[in-house]
């Protein structure tokens, strides 16, 4: 990488959320992001929101940061828009503006899906209407016994097609249970979002966020520009046919094969050492 | 709306058919349809596969249904095309006239598709052939423990390529579980369909057609239009990129966002009352 | 057919693999392919990579095979490629070299889905790398309690995106869980491969084999053209909005109408006795 490009790379340990929580471990390479307005059950705003998608289109040029945890402060994930501070300016607005509103939620869901790090949902209690997006959005997702899920929009008279839900939704759990969360907005238990795979592990709530966190360190220590490869490859082949997810991941793979993580995994596999990756 | 446009528009309270069952709710909202030749497990015919094809096209235009159940007479749903009726003439058919057949019960899936309004299978006893691709095209699918599910075209000679199956099937129960069923025409117990997300739910005989008509009515006194959007964009976002499902999105909800509906919702959640909706 | 393109066909009864076993039904109907180096648990190398790809691209022109298993000996599927025979050459190798390897891995893949053949995988013990990914392109799974599958390219530094997987797996068993397997190359259980729709059944040991070949035999005696249009249209079918897959299944199915193997099912059924098909 020339030096023009490896300087504008910047760590964003010590970085300073406005709207939520950002903290990472010590060496910035878990960051977790924590709604954190629980007297509300962490909802979102219109500034939260835009903060949130500027975070995640900012961190592709992360020096440290390799996976990211999102979660809620308090026993809550997040109730989603604010029907006060949201909903209601909503009903007062004109096309243009709302169009430009439902194109930054949407950019939010597009920024976690872009960025080059694996995102870790640990969700708890409430996790509802955008919250549940962001959880759909993620790449794995942890709940805990108590998480109750609902794309709940159809009860303020919407669409479920939000941020993606109508696409996203079905590829995660099926076209048919996708189609009665989103008609009906009704709560999807840990248990059943576990049983339909919306869930990958449910913990108690005092282990979520470690669970969280371990995977996210695993992840992170792990060979992390193949992981990179691995997200965007899954988004990427949704809509190819079988030609072009062959060909497509001949030339991923190839190039992740010119990496030295690739050479330092046989290596340390040889040695019967553990490999150190460098993402590169 | 014009009047032009609106006066297009009109009632199927009171329609007649022909060769099935039409009912509706005392106001029209919902619909039920009911397969009604009970003695030979209520198959279907050319007449009914038409009549069919054109109710729902025509149901584009209904002021009055919002939902519509679909359900057969007397403990089964449907045994699909009668052998003698329907394969023996198809075997004596000239290329012209066959794919007229095809495109003709195709029709029917896409007229399924493309209408506003959710449909919900309540599905009992036998559900075989194009029986089975009725359920499969619907939005929602109940069924009692009784159901028994089966795409056997290839038990006539033919591919499990019928009238969208190989299209629609893996993404309702995924590609490996469509596969075996559609290889193979073997019978998809209730408790499998239920548990692989064929079935939303299922209900004791007694209790289904309620169940349907229930739920039915449960999303016609919702926001139907907004419904009628969600199930567009489910269907108009299966083979979109990431990309362009956020921007879909971002339209399809916008235009929700201008609608009384929306409005009327919030109000009613400021009021702390039921929100009623005009679907405009 | 013409004599010339019914020239090219010939029989696999009888062929002799060089790097993996080859065996067929006597009459040449079920092919048997079993990976045999169970000292190092049937490793994939560059010439059995090769040379399966060839003989999937070949078996488009058999005349007698109609159903392929695919399975490993002793008490293991496939430990995937070497570390020392496959990895090591691929950590020295140039870009044009790297490429022409994912390319010739992929093909082998994209034969597997090509050819008109039903493809059973009967997995037993490790199933790991290259090889989960050859159970994942069959049609048709089966495993004992035993097997454990596990795509581990993560673990050798590169992505998941290796011969089709961040395509063909999530459209198995789901996004959700499909990233999971990918990024952390985990072993999937039996049982949860089961639960998830990755595994059609599960079988123990000594039953295994025989399950697998008399259910490619099931196939292989029934309407073997219609199955492989069947299989066709399932892949095809992937990244076509409703609107194509109808079209599309209209003319597959017309194509189904006019051969014999239909009118032979119909007799069949009057006549109250079993259907023999001839595939034409």
């Amino acid at each position: 990488m020339s030096n023009a490009m490896q300087d504008k790379k910047r760590p964003f340990k010590g970085y300073q959320a406005t709207h939520f929580r950002f903290e990472t471990d010590e060496d910035g390479r878990v960051a977790t992001i924590t709604l954190d307005r629980p007297q509300k059950k962490n909802p979102l705003t219109f500034e939260s929101y835009e903060e949130l998608g500027d975070l995640f289109r900012a961190l592709h040029k992360a020096s440290d940061v390799r996976a990211v945890v999102i979660t809620g402060a308090e026993d809550n994930f997040s109730s989603g828009g604010d029907v006060f501070d949201i909903i209601e300016p909503l009903t007062n607005m004109k096309m243009p503006d709302l169009l430009a509103f439902t194109r930054m939620t949407g950019d939010l869901v597009r920024q976690i899906r872009a960025c080059p790090q694996p995102i870790i949902a640990a969700v708890d209690g409430i996790c509802a209407g955008a919250g549940a997006i962001l959880a759909m959005a993620a790449d794995y997702r942890l709940a805990t016994p108590e998480a109750k899920t609902a794309f709940l929009f159809t009860r303020v008279g919407l669409a479920g097609a939000d941020m993606g839900a109508c696409g996203i939704l079905p590829r995660i759990i099926g076209q048919g249970r996708a189609a009665e969360l989103l008609f009906t907005g009704r709560v999807l238990t840990a248990t059943e979002g576990h049983a339909w795979g919306f869930y990958n592990a449910l913990h108690e709530r005092a282990a979520l966020l470690g669970e969280a966190q371990d995977f996210a360190r695993s992840l992170a220590d792990g060979p992390w520009f193949a992981h990179s490869m691995t997200k965007k490859m899954l988004d990427q082949e949704w809509s190819m046919g079988i030609e072009e997810i062959i060909e497509s991941e001949a030339q991923a793979q190839a190039i992740c094969m010119v990496t030295g993580d690739f050479r330092r995994a046989f290596d340390a596999f040889a040695a019967k050492s553990r490999p150190v990756f460098e993402g590169n």
